[in-house]
């Protein structure tokens, strides 16, 4: 699919050398799992052959290793750091997947759809396991211990909070009085909390200034929250080619941010119609468009573009406030672009 | 139902400690998460009141503070690694409920029969993340960081072997070609291998002997298979008002040692009426009891019982050769014996 050749370069540079990271992790594991891992992650098929398809962008992992050669610490050091990150970054995905009943990912069934549930969870088990294992391996890179404690902590606050994230997701489908302040919780948790340990874990690795830690924490959660609304808009306004899912947010009765602004910014019938719609057993093709008509009379698309934007200078102004040489926040800076533009 | 009386003191002496510990760890998390969390370990309601029913009998931590003191460490320093055993125990058991399909545990609804499959999910993960910043804790009280390191690897091995085990449970359900060595294999892997780690992890953090801490890992996983046949004995000839679970592991198909042993050694038509039965859409009452009565014929129970008694037998040599004081040992036969005999 060659998505390399539209991706800035500082997102493509690490690409190669976090992916054989994670091929050594993964392949530590149960062959059955782990087969099941390796085909989750893109390189296999489900009888075990290797794909020539594209792994993952490995956004996580890479704003993980920019972060730490921005405060001027050794990428390759760190290797491990980054795999852990996304190893739990995928763990969550093979959960989330049975959760939200998800058939398809990146246009191929889910690991639950083709191995079941059960499998799936303990799939998913494995590769959070996996990632503890690999910040374990930071050791042999000559990172000292104290520190891999350290990122061990930074790592499963992140995780807590994922679970918490994951928990309100699924808990606002139920519910209608979502606000967006309950919104901004949510997407904080589920998607910022991991962001924030990948870019904070960069730099608490790179150096030791506690104080750039934590500019490049609130620049990752910041950041994180801008990502998630952009993809809820994408959600519902990019096409399923470009997305890979199988279903899309509304399909599922997520509260996104242009749904949640809805609910808030609609009165009397059109209202009644958005929460009527919403709660309909089967939300069908033609619902799909009432609804998505619907949020844009109500302006929710130019509402959640323009928060992805506010969200996206205050990340950006937290790097900016650390004194870094230019010339070293430059790749976070085309990053963040990059995922905020992004169409897919 | 004042548990505490029938047991050893050795296995209550340390459940009060044990139990704060766990406490302190658990509300860390969030909120909505640790009412999920304190409901499964039996201390509170569904409705997050304080419950007066007994909690676990913390095999698993206990065996890890018993294995520390008989090296000479101190028991003490190391509950926040006991309770991470418990806490993977338990994060386990509430993935396991919805694997199986279990709609009880201690006479009560499980987690995912109360808040749902996804909801139990999240709980079970946040628990597992629990279990790693419960390790965390032991800095504080006083573990140098490259055994809280050492801790982190030994806990994480485990899980890995954890997950595969529970893969192997819940794929030979649908396979009749079982053996014994397959079975073996199995136990090690979903039980022995935690039970193991408990006991390892306490020698570990309380001596600086390699030589031992072999030995109590390899205690611990002959104890954990004795452990498991007792179980899978106790799961089709013990009560139901014993086990608290509300359906035994033939209703759940599962490819217990006496059923493992049952097929191998049945003939012609009673190889195929227990494979019949065993193929059954539902497995009735009486089909239960028949199937039984087919084990009991065949000798299974008694098969079962003697190999309890070896790898029993087993694990206590491990100790034994260690040259520990008997007194030191006293405390870890206590439990075994107590474990093996137990009735429910």
């Amino acid at each position: 699919m060659g998505i390399k050749y539209s991706l800035p370069e500082s997102l493509t540079f690490h690409h190669d050398a976090i992916k054989i990271e994670l091929e050594k992790v993964i392949d530590c594991g149960p062959p059955f799992l782990c087969n099941m891992l390796r085909y989750h992650m893109g390189w296999q098929d489900e009888y075990g052959h290797t794909c020539s398809r594209e792994s993952g962008k490995f956004i996580r992992p890479t704003l993980c290793l920019l972060s730490c050669e921005a405060v001027g610490g050794d990428a390759s050091q760190i290797l491990p750091a980054a795999a852990a990150v996304e190893l739990i970054h995928n763990f969550s995905l093979i959960h989330d997947d049975i959760e939200d009943d998800s058939h398809e990912r990146h246009h191929r069934p889910t690991v639950w759809k083709l191995w079941g549930q059960s499998q799936a969870i303990n799939a998913g088990d494995a590769m959070f396991t996996l990632a503890y294992l690999a910040l374990i391996r930071l050791k042999q890179s000559g990172i000292v211990d104290k520190k891999v404690i350290g990122a061990t902590e930074i790592l499963s606050q992140a995780c807590l909070e994922l679970c918490d994230g994951q928990y309100l997701d699924v808990e606002y489908e139920r519910r209608f009085n979502v606000t967006i302040e309950d919104y901004l919780i949510m997407a904080g948790k589920k998607t910022a909390a991991l962001i924030a340990a990948a870019t904070s874990l960069g730099a608490y690795l790179g150096s030791d200034d506690s104080e750039l830690v934590d500019s490049f924490y609130a620049f990752g959660k910041q950041l994180g929250i801008a990502y998630q609304i952009h993809d809820d808009t994408l959600g519902i306004w990019a096409t399923e080619e470009n997305t890979g899912k199988s279903a899309g947010d509304i399909a599922q009765r997520k509260k996104t941010l242009p749904l949640v602004y809805g609910l808030q910014n609609s009165k009397g019938g059109e209202r009644d119609r958005l929460e009527n719609l919403y709660s309909k057993k089967y939300i069908e093709e033609e619902d799909i468009n009432r609804i998505t008509r619907i949020l844009e009379r109500l302006g929710a698309r130019d509402y959640a573009e323009n928060l992805v934007r506010r969200y996206s200078q205050k990340a950006l102004m937290h790097i900016g406030a650390t004194g870094l040489d230019a010339s070293r926040q430059t790749p976070l800076n085309e990053v963040a672009h990059f995922l905020l533009e992004r169409e897919q």
